[in-house]
């Protein structure tokens, strides 16, 4: 496995400015992460697009189905802002029938002590190399079928639609 | 899902104390952590034993052996030392005819800040839904079949065999 | 030194919320923190209120100094937003005769990894039992006499006047 | 103020190695973590030993004396194990009659997720610059003259002895 990331923005990439007093959307933090944590395999990062995920556009799906295809290895993994995760899953369900696609985001950015970040990086690491062709969510410790999963805004965590 | 956790203590598990200026292998961590991350899975979670995993003997190995036939659960997660995790687990072979059982742990405390602890979860569990039966050492970032890994003590991280 | 600490608001309690992806000024952190840090005197915590220091007013101001002259001790620690603390600094001035008093706070919020939240607590809280009468503002590692000192926003830290 | 810091090892300075399974006193941490706190002041770092306080000698007492009287700064903060700490600030009340020296340390390593490594350092550097000449322990929040402080072994804290 040499997954090729793709970053799209989200809660997990936000950092705080104090002069303004307002969170933004930062530097991708994920390959930071997986050299601290020491991952023993090689992998690849893109920054398609750095936004709130409820910012993005169809032109923006587009675009991230465009650099999935263009991607030379099978195992995507894809950092997304949580709200309209599983709306780009669903548009990259035609590009899956080859590749295994994983994304994934935090509910807290990786800044925070205590943010979920890590964990779901992992997760969504350890599903990619084990799962079929697809699509998939990785949040919340669970690897869903991206047909099957919905964000539940009022519980602030996914679960399976069925 | 529904993982049943044994933890057998590790690096993992350590904490220091300044009284003796030492460590010890303290409470699991891991119960805790994944409330922290929010998983939206029950899980259940037993102690089998407090050792470094230099200290684990074929006693040990069968105790644990026997707590995974007495699970419930066909999803383990075992948390573990890293000296000896692919001995244990090559000792679960025969259990896993059923079962699908991922043994992880961490270089690093997972007191410390920066460990590999959550991550190495993360991966564990990510990959105990989407694994077919059989044992496997999820470490580094990687989701080995405990048939083909080692532990490369100079470079402290795992690698397969072959 | 049996200290008074009233919080104000300001970065230093910042918590983020993802589901309007959006922060607020939060619960005042610095009880729990003392507490975590193992402090070995008697402490309380009163919260005046909850603003970002730019929305702090002459009105509030006025309830600040009311608590100040309310407090049972002499030793008064002030946690606040970074932009208006000097001016608050300033308004206490009088009722700093017989009293000590150290305003602190934090240029990244106390729930990010790597914050100066706690530093600057520590500072504030070595230089409570130190000083003379007078107010203080305790950042960037540094105790400044609240005539002389002003935040410099370009490079985001405080720096004497003169 | 232009502090020079002399360490000489401790907890503060603990970290783990796997390989080993053991603890060991690593590169002095306090240089890092002033700088990450954003000090707004100038300052010096010296390694005189890397010891464990129980394992410091009456001539490791001797050299820390040298290098405080060697030193061009009359702000000396030191870094130190907290079970010698006392014993090596006795040592060097004579140097103490025209500079200011704080000893500061940790109960728990500084790499570990809520040390109070960065809130002791706070607390030293906001006492640093407020004392009158003498030596200090700034531990558990107070600032102690050396003469009237011990540390209690049973509640692993600092208190005053009278």
């Amino acid at each position: 496995m040499h997954p090729h990331v793709i970053t799209t923005g989200g809660t997990i990439d936000k950092i705080y400015f104090d002069a303004k007093s307002d969170y933004q959307v930062g530097e991708p933090v994920i390959g930071d992460l997986l050299r601290q944590m020491g991952v023993a395999f090689e992998f690849t990062v893109e920054s398609a697009m750095r936004k709130d995920s409820l910012d993005i556009t169809e032109a923006d799906r587009a675009l991230i189905r465009d650099r999935v295809q263009a991607a030379d290895s099978d195992h995507i993994l894809i950092t997304h802002g949580t709200d309209g995760m599983v709306t780009t899953g669903l548009a990259l369900v035609r590009e899956a029938a080859q590749k295994r696609i994983v994304l994934t985001g935090a509910l807290q950015p990786a800044a925070f002590a205590g943010s979920d970040a890590i964990f779901n990086i992992g997760c969504a690491i350890g599903a990619l190399q084990c799962v079929d062709p697809g699509v998939y969510i990785a949040m919340n410790g669970r690897v869903f079928p991206v047909g099957n999963v919905r964000k539940n805004l009022e519980k602030n965590r996914f679960e399976p639609v069925r």
